[in-house]
């Protein structure tokens, strides 16, 4: 009846504030990869599930020194830079694009290059527990593609985008679309490619709809790219409101925010994750919620490029505005959504107390800002499969098992225990602020199990 | 005429703005653990001197793959709060104290729980690159000499202090020195005891003078303190003007700010360390550097307990006060320099920048804030050197060999490279920003390795 039975303590988010822990329990996973049941040792089954699928092979247990959470969902990656990923972090935006950023995407023309960095980039971002990936690609499509076949091939879910970028003032000649119909018809026959591709994908591959931001973008491309969106009803990608200078921009070029005219092109909707949003406006935000647009908040790539911390608490609670987590490859130098999960916290800790200790106490910061631990969880697993409209996030029934294994004592990991009456919310925290990568011993995806440690990562 | 030598390419500090790569260099090591020469490949002796030490077996060559950086500086560590790393990062400083630290800290008194714990401790320092503590026991003498011993075992710099905190209205009955005179007494005894402990330990153990804080401490117990460590000449550490709490309470208490405060006392000296110093005043900060009092600074534990960011650009180049870097366990979540070399960055970035969208963005941060990650090195390395007064933290003529071997491309590690003309300082920021505590191979202290990943921490 399933097709495995897992058992084994796991946490996984029931709301925004609360997550809930899960001991001993078991996860029963249909031929689908799909959470068929989740099941207590207060149930009276409980028991015989595990006789039966023990004597079938088919039941993995995990030890009390193991803990199961959520694969991490990233809501966004520039796939190339992974390239240049922990380098060139002291310069502003604007320089960061056309010294180092765009001639390294240019290069992505040559698909032995993209076979390359994609490959190592998809294997390290598995290992770093990260089931699900938003991702840009270059302008070309045919390097997307193949980074489309990299996720397939590795068992990666990922939503692709070729990147359209047509206006040929604000981008150079050795690196835009030829012309804006050409931007249209590629995006167009991207599509229909990667969702052949996604035939023979059980865990899902997705094109998506990615001009680049606002300022690379021609008005006719923002509109026809809205067009196409609406008529595949594919996800969309872009960058919103990152940081003062595309904010100005913006405002300069269409006399309102950046959410505004990225709706006047029909490029909010249900399927849309906007990059950064630090510096939305309250009538921005209602926007969001109203289309059901999501955020993709990158909290280590903003103290670098946004000029501001995106007010995660207020997206939240105030407008419940969907909400994730992203990497920002390579706007933020790291990989790992545990290291954002961290910063989230942080940054939201820093915008409520404020920095500037020439300010009073009591005017230093922003009061109500600060998220949780749980919150930043729920960002990076549930926060993002809601972002994302798929049933990814939770280890809860009609989820897919996309699950990463931590283990808390081995060879190379170490969480300090020194007390049996620790509670499991106690240790919840330890694994959020202490694991790293490292820790992460197996992923599942869809119900395959694609990593395991001490394999050498790009094996796998 | 050397005991070995080492050929390896590494990085070290120049000033605290430059760094200095050192491609494939010879390290010749005394039979004191300490740098006698360091030998570029241009120079004529070079071939000579590998040859010779290789014939004699005492001749160690790391590859293209491996870099070399001065073992890190830690100059904040509450050695007994690891047992509750991790945790309880969601409430104020006072709160904190009370329901988790004080009632953790008094365990201490139960030596075989100390040497379990502090065993933990040492090695995960090492096993993160740390080759030089400047540590907080508890109240206890007997447990904070475990430490020093642990210390002298593994083979670590360490510099202990016995907690004094004998005010009886601060400190709870259960967890507090049982009076002024016996607190005295006690870290007289204490100094006494690791100074002879100090005959066997070549990498150096020293006792340290450590009153809690202000808060803690009557003014005869800051008042002896400060004699004590006139007649042994020993290093000081306290904390200083940490969050609001605290400098508002030395306000009250003295009239004056911390800093003023313990300069009455005799507690700022060229060997003083003090902690966070997150609201220092410009006149705190000129006395300071007219004592050669350093700064302990914590930027992941100030997020959490701070209330604001501390002005290290300020402190390094307006005042030249000598300032390295501490985790600040368990008040900071991790046990990593590597952490906090990123997190320096980033309140750096996040105090030039601001963090409230409301504000508009050229009154948003405090310009001239930021220190670049060259700068942050520093202050992980040969910052905490100069701020113990100790020849450490620099790879260097006259210095200890204290070092930390990176893995760039091994079985668990990964640091991406696709161009053959990368600079080795494209390299360095790639290190700094990517390299995780696994990526360390091999931990040297004084001469001696003291650590092989591999080998499980807890046999180190
Ligand atoms: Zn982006
Ligand atoms: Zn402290």
């Amino acid at each position: 009846m399933f097709d495995f039975v897992v058992k084994g303590t796991a946490f996984s988010s029931e709301n925004p504030k609360e997550v809930k822990s899960l001991k001993d329990h078991l996860f029963c996973i249909s031929d689908k990869g799909i959470i068929a049941a989740v099941i207590s040792p207060e149930e009276k089954e409980y028991s015989q599930i595990i006789k039966e699928y023990r004597e079938q092979n088919k039941f993995y247990e995990y030890s009390e020194n193991q803990i199961i959470l959520p694969g991490f969902i990233d809501l966004h990656v520039h796939a190339p830079q992974w390239a240049q990923i922990g380098t060139a972090m002291d310069i502003p935006l604007n320089d960061w694009l056309h010294t180092y950023t765009f001639p390294l995407e240019s290069k992505f023309s040559d698909e032995e290059f993209a076979k390359t960095v994609y490959s190592d980039l998809v294997s390290q971002l598995i290992a770093n527990g990260t089931t699900t990936v938003l991702y840009f690609g270059t302008i070309h499509r045919a390097a997307s593609r193949i980074l489309a076949e990299i996720c397939c091939d590795k068992g990666q879910r990922g939503l692709v985008g070729k990147v359209v970028m047509d206006d040929k003032e604000q981008n150079p000649d050795y690196y835009r679309d030829e012309s804006t119909a050409e931007a249209l018809a590629e995006t167009e026959a991207f599509i229909q490619d990667i969702q052949k591709l996604a035939e023979k994908a059980p865990q899902g591959i997705y094109p998506v709809i990615t001009p680049r931001f606002i300022p690379s973008c021609t008005d006719d491309a923002l509109k026809g790219l809205g067009e196409l969106a609406q008529k595949y009803d594919v996800h969309i990608q872009s960058h919103c409101s990152e940081s003062d200078w595309e904010h100005n921009f913006v405002k300069d070029r269409f006399g309102k925010n950046d959410a505004m005219a990225l709706n006047d092109f029909g490029l909010l909707t249900e399927k849309s994750v906007m990059a950064h949003c630090g510096l939305l406006a309250d009538e921005d935000m209602q926007l969001f919620a109203k289309k059901g647009t999501a955020v993709a908040h990158c909290p280590i790539s903003n103290v670098y490029f946004g000029n501001t911390v995106t007010p995660i608490a207020k997206l939240l609670h105030e407008y419940e505005v969907e909400t994730g987590l992203g990497t920002d490859i390579s706007g933020g130098f790291s990989p790992s959504l545990f290291d954002n999960v961290k910063q989230a916290v942080i940054s939201s800790r820093m915008l409520e107390e404020g920095v500037d200790q020439n300010i009073e106490s009591e005017k230093r910061g922003v009061a109500n800002s600060r998220i949780t631990l749980n919150e930043a969880f729920y960002l990076a697993t549930a926060g993002g499969g809601e972002s994302l409209s798929l049933p990814i996030g939770k280890l809860d029934v009609g989820y897919a098992w996309d699950a990463q294994i931590i283990d808390l004592v081995g060879k190379n990991t170490f969480i300090p225990r020194y007390s049996k009456e620790e509670t499991l919310m106690n240790l919840f925290q330890k694994v959020l602020y202490l694991a790293r990568p490292e820790y992460i011993q197996e992923v599942w995806i869809q119900g395959k199990k694609v990593h395991e440690i001490n394999k050498r990562m790009t094996e796998v």
